[in-house]
């Protein structure tokens, strides 16, 4: 209970884990898509800025563009104000595959490069910018691009354990592929991030609800419930139940 | 909230989509066999039409006239006078593979150059014929030919990515083999694309009934309703719930 | 609606499926083993015979005689006679695997071999006995014989593309193994295939009872309740549910 | 229903499939182990005895006298006198593995020349004994010790294909590893037999059941019920339901 | 029933299995880790050290030691003294692997070898030592360390063919993978056995209960309740249910 | 019960297993990610030292002031302090993989490497600092790095051997694949360790509750229920239910 913390800025999940995330941890939320992963990192770097904590937002999947609008169109925050005034940067980090049809060992090649470029890129950004909080959304895509499952392992390994060294509070984002019971498509990152934040997105009736669980969180005597969430134009909120 | 909007045709779905689909988004439209997704791209490409916005409908599993007396038969709406007016547009493109058995080394070439083939083709007649949506009826076809599984993900992500960069709003097709719970057959395309809507086919009772349910939607606040629906002459149409 | 339709045959399908199948159509019936697709198939070519359209039945896995036993032992009608009247002719053709243990290669080479004379002798049957209705009952062994699962694929593509050519109505069977949620082996000849039916043969209570499902049939405003039916002296028979 | 019935010995069975099993025919009765298969096979030969039908038992999996002990021990009937009175034959055909280690290779070849003299030793059997009923108990070794799955499929289907040439009436058994829903354990047989005959021995609150169900035979408007039967010292008998 | 039955040792285990094992025979104890599995073996060597049958028991995973402290630690009886008076013996044959990492390819040779001492050794102590009753606890070793699945089958069925030239009544004791529904991990030995006895440890409400099922017996007209068991100080108890 | 007993130091535990582990045995703890095995094993610890005797904590994936840092956050002991006066020792021992991506092969020797490594430092610092009680948290790491299943299997074998020469009681830890229902990811440490404890997070309504269940323990009479506990400050503790 002595480590610092850090808010989360997702709205009545703090009170549930002692605070907030312990300073210095790699975080990891899962889900499978469209459960709110985006929304939770976008939350969690505007916490950040009105802490004066600059953020770094690294995409693996869309430009920059269309990540900002993503979040625009979800919250009321005005991100490019915060960029203008350096207390944010998105940055893009996509493999480039070429275009025409390439065998399995190029692409290989190609995202082994990438993941060389990922973590090197993250380091200079953090450095360069002096980023307390960094997002990377999402890991998924080195887990679905290097095709062996064993190299995979060792590249998600590596990749943590520099995050790890850079002193940085971070949230990587993972897919669960639909109708697995996995926190992660490698089985791996669960056993080395400082948490796991699961969401969902359940069927109740004839309706989908949106849950978050807490699965584990080191150094934290963390809540065991399975609470209901929205996303509001104010953040991510938890939905407090009154028993 | 701020982007813009197109209608996606289906009656009572863009109230649920805050509008519609965002105008450029990739979106894809997945069930297992006989869902409705064929009777959902018309819908969408007749709301183009309506508003002035020219349709290309590509087919890779079905000769151009058995798709128009498909959705001639589900719909009241003439196609063919739509097509003779230049406002639409059916193309079919199959892989050609030739009649005696050859090896799957041979036919992998084969797809390869289709899959080739249909992306650069879609881009001519984008450009040549601008039309504004763009349907893509099935790319369950590319999933199941590829034989190799890890260059079937590189296959489509090349595919949407080339989407992307012709500004058009398009909805791509997919297949979810019957009893598995996943959202495609490579299980990366949910990822890639902007929104994913799933349609299923459920037995309750002594009946199947057809529901929809939007899994994501980037950029949007979306229902997490499951959504009974119907296919009237009208079109697709979502059942409201009385509650 | 402006397809024209053939009778199934089945007893009270018809007006479930506007009118019956359609004219030039490739449809699948699926069912595990003994859920009663001979008997469907009988009915089909049973119901051309009375409006005077020949039917060729081609069994892949029974000899002539043994097929005709089944059928006249399910129904009051005479195949004899039809046949002996030139409007109904039955094949046997079945693949011819030498007696003495062999390897796999071999095997795959007798089976390649095989498809290459089951398409061509269906065509030559089709041209010369003018047929205008045809059974392949059953594709199964198409499925577990030829041994590499990606030129099984491409094996029944070709098969189904040459169907469609001939301008027949078929009906072709398929087999789903016991205890799979699948519509068949191989997954994708329901994606090939204008229809699909089910077949089921489910535990209730203390029995088993038979059911039939369309689970697809295009350019149709099909059934999607799940109904039951019997095999009677009279053909397959869809039992009316009253409300 | 123009078929010739032979009893198939079970009591209380044969009025559920028009009479008993279908002269010449091969049926096939599955279940996991301990379900009563040998009591069936049993049971099928003893009826044949009673009415003059000479009755060969192959059994691949246990010596000559463990075999008849084991049916000694259920019935009341004295098969050792059937045997001495030249109406009955036991023969145990076992693969004869070598002491020593050897490897998977020498195994396979020890197994196809197993099959090749299990084919041909019944062949021999048959027309020597000049019998009328045939039990092979079970096939399971040969699904079991054919090391490559596609071989073993054509091992099955040339079996069953020379047993077909015999004119014999024959009960096949097979072996369903316990906690799967198949028929059998290379999902083929079933489909290559008259008929399908399941034993199961399901939980049902503290205490297992035995059931039988007839899920396919050809040529027979069959049962479709959940039988429960016993093993009675007078042979297997189905249980009625008194509804 | 005429064949000669030795006690299990199992208290009210006798009476629903006609008197016990069936003398000569080989019987399989299964179940996950911690069923009761060593329990039910020393129950059975006890029973036959009371009527003079001297007892052999192998353990493949503990010491000799270990083994006895164990059987110590659940029952009253005193080994030790039985063994002094030669009436029993405790044998410990594992694998002896190298310290130091080595390749599959070496393992193999050293369980290849390992299997072929263990036979010879059970067979040198058993014809020295004239002992009745067997125990091989267990053969869960063999099934996890032989690295190519087929040979795993062969070492089993030779193992087993091996005990049953050998005239003495055993019980191998298998593993059940924890969460399958097997009843081992090759899924052959079953058949290969007299009988199989399934030990298990199933949840009920907030507890684990007991249970033995006996899921076959050759011969012999057994039970077929799911009967709960307890470890008491006089041995292995099947409890009586008053109906 | 004659065995000599350690104190497990889980409040509650103790009574449930004739007094808790023993003496020189070694035990897996095993869960999905965050189901408290650390709050086990640092229990099991402190109970060690409050009776005088030295304790090894062996992290496999963590930095040793994490792990520090993990118990403090968790208990209201003071480690350090133990630290200090020699009680206690806190040893990483984590596998050192270079940074720029390798290949399988060479992570596989660093991994083999490394488990040479760890065995002997284990030894080593058990000879030296006197340890009683050792933790090995967890073995994990080595259930995912070492890329051949079948040598996973034989370096935990080993490691288990050397662990019960050393005459120390141990708690290991292990790592269930969340959604899965094995006791350990190689499916073979269950069998080899002395007890095997499942540590669970289950979804009970709207919440997640622990529970601790003794699935196995050599030499004991152990609880069979399932047991619900609470990470608290003085210790993991062990729910009472009252009746």
């Amino acid at each position: 209970m002595d480590s610092e913390r850090v808010k989360t800025g997702v709205i009545g999940l703090d009170d549930k884990i002692e605070g907030g995330f312990i300073r210095g941890s790699i975080n990891f939320v899962t889900g499978t898509t469209g459960t709110g992963k985006t929304a939770f990192c976008a939350s969690f770097l505007y916490a950040g800025i009105m802490k004066g904590e600059k953020g770094l937002y690294i995409t693996t999947e869309e430009r920059e563009e269309d990540i900002k609008a993503d979040i625009r169109s979800m919250f009321s925050w005005d991100f490019d104000e915060f960029e203008k005034h350096g207390l944010m940067r998105f940055v893009s980090i996509k493999p480039d595959i070429p275009a025409k049809m390439i065998t399995g060992e190029d692409v290989s090649k190609v995202i082994k490069l990438y993941m060389y470029e990922l973590t090197k890129k993250i380091e200079e950004e953090i450095k360069k910018f002096k980023a307390k909080r960094l997002v990377v959304d999402s890991v998924s895509l080195v887990e679905l691009f290097i095709k062996d499952e064993y190299l995979r392992k060792i590249a998600l390994m590596q990749l943590i354990d520099r995050l790890k060294d850079l002193n940085i509070t971070a949230v990587l984002t993972g897919a669960i592929p639909e109708g697995q019971e996995a926190l992660s498509t490698t089985g791996i990152i669960e056993f080395l991030t400082d948490s796991v934040i699961k969401l969902d997105f359940v069927p109740v009736a004839e309706e989908f609800k949106r849950t978050l669980t807490v699965r584990k969180m080191r150094r934290t005597d963390h809540s065991i419930l399975i609470h209901p969430f929205e996303i509001t134009k104010e953040g991510v909120k938890v939905i407090e139940i009154v028993e």
